[in-house]
């Protein structure tokens, strides 16, 4: 068992979501390969999204996860098979998202199935891409007196309507 | 440490949740020593399940959570005890468990108290049990808004009521 | 990479919100150095609240977190950078706090950003902090179908308002 190879691995899919979820895109971008390809997406709601490269991936990241939007993407449960330079792994994760201008939140989990692979010593992301055990949305319209006692990415959190 | 005996325990500690979640019975079973018993249950409203028996566990499961029922079993925090063959794990988890059917969804955590033996080199769980925090149920009565964009298990979800 | 002292720091943490969560206040100040600082809150309702010394930091919590208030400090995605006798690393977690006497629960999710050091052979946390991606509160009012169906501190649970 590579135990280094698995701390790497472990590391790398952390940095992942840190880097998402904290808007560093710049970071983000280095945890993917060149060619790199991403299969996220809901049945339910629409086709697989699919996107080929780290441009592209980093790209659509950025468009879709700016402004004020809050989004958590909490992994655990790595299962790493390790086959040289290249390895396999799955995770279970929990994602929040929270849009205030829309006054939704989604949440759901899913797990990822994803490839790496080592280049000059560092291991990135190959491949990346879920299944969905569930998702589901829900207004804030549905909780009065919801409030949003800290958002990161705005000072202008929304507050009960009582 | 025996940092190759703790991998493998939380390896089969994923395992159990991934095969779980998944509904994946056959290899859920293969988790259990044949002698595992299992104490779940919730003090607020029903006396602890115990459970004797990898065939009683598997069965009691694949009865329970079949169907469309959505569970999530997040499992994360091992702290391991190794003994030569034997060990010992708690664990925190949260979980969810969304019965489109009677339209509620439960959420609670817990700390699993395990106890794990080596048979022929392999780690299996020879008991599990659990000690609730809390656990809560909502009705999606409450959340008319509440979409149920994407459940694994069935492509009719529950769409909101407006 | 040293493999032993990353589980220990791993370990410590779990150890953190374990006995945090289990109100076990004797072995929650162990996890700390005497001098150990720290540095919660939440901007957008308050100043971050700023400890000093391993006492004040385990009065605060057992002041602040007694009786049957029900608090989930759920930690993952550890990246460690070790240097000697200190290290540095950064978690995501997700707490929920509920308190059944208030009616209301709190969720939300933050990065720790904390720093450890060996004395002895034993690592302890010498600095914890964390900034907030996001927390919410929301009102039982909203959910009359709600029912806490257990809580570890508390018989007296409370039942739907229907």
């Amino acid at each position: 068992m590579d135990l280094v190879a698995l701390e790497e691995i472990r590391g790398l899919k952390y940095r992942y979501a840190r880097t998402l979820d904290l808007k560093r895109w710049d970071e983000f971008a280095e945890v993917f390969t060149e060619d790199a390809t991403a299969n996220y997406g809901t049945k339910a709601t629409s086709e697989p999204l699919t996107l080929e490269g780290r441009d592209a991936i980093v790209s659509y990241m950025r468009d879709a996860l700016g402004g004020n939007i809050i989004t958590v993407h909490f992994c655990a449960q790595p299962e790493i098979e390790i086959n040289g330079d290249t390895a396999a792994g799955t995770w279970c994760f929990e994602d929040t998202v929270i849009v205030p201008d829309h006054r939704v939140m989604i949440k759901g989990s899913a797990y990822y199935e994803d490839s790496y692979r080592r280049e000059n010593g560092v291991w990135r992301i190959s491949h990346i891409g879920y299944v969905r055990t569930y998702e589901l949305m829900v207004s804030f319209d549905d909780m009065p007196s919801l409030q949003l006692l800290a958002n990161r990415w705005s000072e202008d959190v929304p507050q009960p309507q009582a």
